[in-house]
């Protein structure tokens, strides 16, 4: 089974990337972009098993590897 | 108005952050994961247009800036 994780800055946290990102679709004659905020997402294919576990066991990645829950949010989507 | 677009690599580019994910997962003890692969999120805050409008805006800038179409694929989704 596959499942999406979307890992975002949460509110508040400066996002220097995204505000380069902001900057050069600027330069780039793209007007009226007011924030652009980065984030990663990660595909993961995992061997079968009920939906409820595959959520708890994603759920358990994610605090452990996949975000830093400090500063940052993460969605998990089974697809 | 908002839009999120996500960046992920094509099938059969090779992703070796992703590898060292699936790696890392499993040193972690994580057993059945078949695979892992990385992609970027940008969340954009754009002023208000229509829809039809917002999303060439940003088409365009996927295909000028976000993503590297040569081995990556996008997907806009309008918030």
């Amino acid at each position: 089974m596959k499942a999406r994780v979307t890992v975002t800055l949460k509110n508040g946290v400066l996002d220097p990337q995204g505000k380069a990102i902001e900057g050069s679709l600027g330069s780039l004659g793209f007007d009226g972009v007011e924030g652009v905020r980065q984030g990663k997402v990660f595909d993961i294919e995992l061997t079968d098993r009920d939906a409820e576990a595959a959520k708890a066991d994603i759920e358990a990645m994610c605090e452990k590897l996949l975000a830093n829950t400090v500063i940052e949010n993460y969605a998990i989507e089974l697809l």
